[in-house]
């Protein structure tokens, strides 16, 4: 069933993608330069395919014999292209459905990427999709760029490569097929999912997993539906292939112009992080990053580390490249001392050689810069601890310089790296573009337009096998690490709408056995005596009355209770301060409650539009205020996880102990995190939940007070 | 005085940038591919003056007739160029000298650069030049390269522009040289001081303040000597020119590759930063960033504020716009709303216009984009709330799009755009290189490669704009704003090296007026007490005695003291404790301190290798060790340097008061760090001082612990 399903999918794709025929709807009548016509475009970038065009008014466009309506075609194309404005959409898709046409991108703009009634109009645009059946591309798309089927529905006169690379693009816009020089270089196929009203990420991504043509998928998100299926889906396809995402509406500002652009409701974008984090994603952040990791990822293999061997004709670019392996996260892999033998050279016994390796000396000395070079990267790539190489050099146009020609050194240097690691060029000088082109097609070599692209795109390559390791290590590990409600502790009913605090709040709590510190509810002061010897002194007392509840700053709560005597006490003058206080009211009774101190954190469940629970942990108060000291996960968390989550923390050196401090529980914190991500899982009306503090000292951890809000 | 001893330096630097007349020793026999012939790049460049050869063996090269030795050459040349091997520089240096040339380029390698013998070559030759008063450029310097004069002593053939760009660079290697397309676009002059054992940046820099064929200057930096006077330099030349440095060997292991690469001594990175800051110089951190502040530093004239216009084809565009503004400090401008009624369509009444400005729909609708863009930008720049333009658009190669020719569009805007503001493009799709060079001239427009490159470019501008205002403002402020010491409180006598504690470090700051919590050295009970009935209760007393000095954690300490029976009880018991723990030792007293709480925080002065004196403060213990929540100044800082100070720690809110604290008293704060700035400023001998803690309240701060560190 699965197959058969998958299956159809791939059909219902592949219509868009590669139709057998195509009928137009909103062709301009004019052509030619400043026409932008749909027609035009598609016949000049050689789609092979029956076209047909339906045009009210004129016989013929272009050549083409149009047809007055839907109704005349002669056969039901596999897909429509419609682009009239916005209020004749309606009316012309129910005719393509009545005529059984099942495949239609909607170019037309005005939906809910723009007003009330566009928001209305897509609405029914759906309703009419569902009632027959129709797939949906659009609206406010550029549509479908295929240079496999030569198939592109783009206005746009856009340039088809002879060689499609396996790139695909799914994308909220068409800028990416229009200016893919700048965001990723050429492509295979980019589908534009625009205001993504039926077809979504989630459809084009399953269809992907299996598509011959593509080894690398970008994504351009700018927001999100389904976002659990999605999170499924690209977890599953990026165990085979990499997805790079360039999330944009980041920022605040961005996230508003998303909301107008397409309709796209943005969520917070640190639950992105996790979401993508979880799904083995790539994130990039800018069209410079997104440009040199797919540079990396179409022209090498893997990576198996990051250390950097660095061959350079210069050591000031050594230093930048030392600099940017900081920014990126790689570092410098250290010198084989095998390889010092091989190179240094008595001549200029002076130059002792490192990594960053400087060679111009010893090119200037031996007569042969791109010989040196080619000894020198033969060497570094024998090394184990070396896992990836960046070359810099200069490259004239001069023919003074011919000599400095790249591509002998650079294949023998190919020849010899067996475990296909990653070689990775900036060249400089006003020879660039004549390089550019003599070097293609040189085995694992990238090229690239400045040290810091080479240094993103092998950091991207790095952060890609990590990724594929953790995806790989979850898929394998047992079914029991990823935590699962047991049958007899099935989860308890929903909770009922409203705030759920104090005594209510604790026993959810402990029906996942998540440590609360001891506590009761007492009505006398024996009692709450009674309590403290059971479980040690001091003790907090706190006023529980309805919505009087233990407030600190109305005198409500007694802290640092050491002895009976003070309980006592204490006791009797809170009992009189709630009558004063509140004359006539009831007194649910005092809460006794074990004080303990320790490292406060502050641990919490939210619920993200698109992906559902996440788990939150954060250092307690000001830390997070100020600090903005808080990481996300998604729900749920198995331990490890958990503690990956705490490790991520800035402030993780004070739960490790700093200064000779002892260090608190870990895996007790974790714990009460996984607990609690299992907790969010199975109690969906829960909105949100604050544990805050919970207090950990170097055996235990509890949680102090929770603050439950059910929707 | 003054003028004239400008003029002499301006002289020097001539005879290296524009020499009359040449002579190059260490000219390889040689010439053609490969050869790295230096007298044959010179001839290239097409250098006009007099060019002499000194070569022992061959009678000539390239048809220019040798000299066996610098003695017989007819004339004394304006300069010479070294570039024999490191062991026979020093003999052709000394010829030189008694020949009577009195400004020598040393290409050579391994000196201070390379190892000790090549560290003792420089210091010889340091001497040599002092003793005939010969000027030095390198040694391991490419030289220079001046477009102008036609002077390049490189030995690479670089190409000449015809109409050199007034930049000046000014590196510590030739890479910008050679790879000027990467770093700056072409340039001007280069000088490259290699190891700097002689001129400097403060040498170079000094000349170019009156040089009218440098508007823009580029600083490549590793590392510095002379921090002090090139902070004096700069600024002043900052506050004419634009200073742009790429310091690079930010990172640990950048660093370590710096020191080997120029022998340069580097400093704490962050010290730089501060530096900079002082000097009004615009640091950048990357070559696309050098790159782009560059560009966007040639093509515009100034920018009144940070708030961006962005008209752009494509919305997805707009929302990349918005997130690249938040990550370099611009922010998007608001849309003026005089404009909606100028631009919005009735035929798309559901296309409300907002900024960014997405103005495809538009274009599709009117029939012309770029008349649209027109419109947009002239409605845009009336508004005294946009600060700059971005335009986004596509240009492509086919002929059907020839009518997105951007050219007249641009110039019209140009010509409306009479406040100058900046305008920056950033065009996508395939006919990239076409429009860079059909938009050549238009005024105030820059193009970029990217919209975070013509991001950071505008932000670069609008942070020159800031520190000229700040150099600008200091040195229109009254002198007294900058403190000076003052005669009747001249400085004390330097402190004795070693470790000043308690009483002796509290004299000083009490010189200074910096606040100290009250306290007294006491030998009796009684006079703690008296002590305490002046200043209030509650007290710590603090057992002082050589090097058992209040240390806490061996019981010398006790705090929390209320009352007169609390106080006299702890008096004794301190005693008694001393003469248990140390039989037969010296108890100099009891330092009976006022107890003080708030917030803590950590103040200190350290000494930089290059910029001599700093004021650092941060939050107090583990904000400042877990958080690395620390910020540095120069001293001497002025009030309001010192508040800005404080303002820039990430826990500022913490000082201001959050969550309804009160917030405490900055200027009082603020004040300590003035004094503190003045103190190491008039005692050089203090290597390192700390307050920690200094407490603050909402009404008063006092230091309570002092650490001095005498060299």
């Amino acid at each position: 069933m699965d197959g058969f399903f998958q299956l159809d999918k791939r059909c219902v794709m592949n219509k868009f993608l590669q139709p057998q025929s195509v009928v137009l709807i909103g062709v301009s009548r004019q052509s030619g330069m400043g026409a932008l016509n749909n027609l035009e475009m598609m016949l000049r970038f050689g789609y092979p395919g029956a076209v047909y065009v339906v045009h009210p008014k004129v016989p013929e466009i272009l050549g083409h014999k149009t047809y007055a309506s839907v109704g005349e075609l002669p056969e039901v194309p596999d897909c429509a292209v419609i682009s009239v404005g916005r209020d004749r959409v309606l009316p012309v898709f129910r005719d393509l459905a009545e005529r059984g046409v099942r495949h239609v991108v909607v170019i037309s703009q005005g939906f809910a990427d723009a007003d009330q009634h566009g928001t209305q109009l897509q609405h029914d645009l759906v309703a009419i999709a569902r009632e027959y059946g129709v797939r949906v591309l659009g609206p406010n798309t550029m549509g479908i760029y295929n240079a496999f089927s030569r198939f592109s529905t783009a206005f746009i006169d856009l340039p088809r490569p002879q060689s499609p690379p396996p790139i695909t693009v799914i994308a909220q816009t068409g800028v990416i097929q229009v200016g893919v020089e700048s965001f990723t270089g050429e492509v295979g196929k980019a589908i534009d999912i625009g205001n993504g009203c039926d077809l979504d990420f989630v459809d084009v991504l399953e269809v992907l997993e299996r598509d011959p043509q593509t080894r690398i998928i970008v994504l351009h998100m700018e927001g999100m539906q389904r976002g659990r299926e999605f999170l499924e889906v690209a977890a599953r396809v990026a165990r085979i292939k990499p997805i790079v995402v360039f999330k944009t509406g980041r920022s605040r500002a961005g996230a508003r112009a998303a909301l107008s652009h397409t309709g796209s409701l943005v969520g917070e974008d640190a639950v992105f992080d996790a979401a993508f984090r979880r799904a083995g994603i790539l994130r990039v952040r800018t069209m410079l990053e997104l440009k040199a990791a797919v540079n990396g990822l179409l022209h090498w293999r893997d990576i198996a580390g990051p250390n950097l061997g660095v061959i350079t004709a210069t050591g000031a670019c050594g230093i930048m490249t030392a600099d940017a392996c900081e920014d990126h996260g790689l570092q410098l892999a250290p010198f084989p001392e095998s390889a010092r033998g091989e190179l240094e050279n008595q001549r200029i016994a002076w130059h002792h050689l490192n990594n960053p390796v400087d060679i111009w000396p010893l090119g200037m000395v031996t007569g042969s810069f791109t010989d040196v070079l080619e000894r020198a990267a033969i060497q570094l790539l024998q090394s184990d601890a070396v896992h990836s190489l960046l070359f810099i050099t200069p490259t004239m146009a001069s023919d003074l310089h011919a000599n400095l020609e790249l591509r002998p050194a650079l294949e023998a240097i190919a020849a010899h790296n067996l475990q296909h690691k990653p070689l990775a060029l900036w060249p400089y000088g006003d020879g660039i573009e004549a390089q550019r082109s003599a070097l293609q097609g040189v085995p694992d070599l990238a090229l690239f337009g400045s040290i810091d692209e080479a240094v993103m795109g092998l950091a991207a390559l790095w952060r890609r096998r990590q990724a594929k390791d953790r995806l790989d290590a979850a898929a394998a590990a047992p079914p029991a690490a990823r935590p699962k409600p047991q049958p007899a502790a099935a989860p308890s009913a929903p909770a009922k709408p409203g705030l759920l605090l104090g005594p209510a709040a604790s026993r959810l709590l402990a029906e996942y056995g998540i440590p609360l510190v001891p506590e009761q509810l007492t009505t006398a002061s024996d009692q709450a005596a009674a309590f403290a010897e059971r479980h040690g002194y001091p003790v907090v007392l706190k006023v529980i009355a309805g919505d009087w509840l233990h407030k600190s700053d109305q005198g409500g709560v007694v802290l640092n209770l050491h002895d009976r005597d003070q309980l006592t006490a204490a006791y009797a003058k809170l009992g009189a301060r709630f009558r004063r206080q509140v004359p006539g009211g009831t007194l649910d009774g005092i809460l006794a409650q074990r004080q303990v101190s320790g490292r406060e954190l502050l641990f919490g469940v939210s619920r993200d539009p698109h992906f559902g629970p996440l788990v939150v942990a954060g250092l307690g108060g000001i830390y997070t205020e100020v600090f903005r000291d808080v990481a996300r996960a998604l729900a749920p968390v198995t331990q490890s996880e958990a503690l990956e989550l705490l490790r991520s923390l800035q402030s993780f050196p004070l739960l490790e102990g700093v200064r000779g401090e002892a260090g608190v529980d870990l895996q007790s914190l974790a714990a009460i995190l996984v607990k609690l991500s299992q907790l969010a899982e199975e109690h969906p009306e829960i909105e949100q939940l604050d544990l805050n503090p919970v207090i950990a000292t170097a055996t235990d951890c509890w949680a102090v007070d929770a603050r439950i809000i059910v929707g």
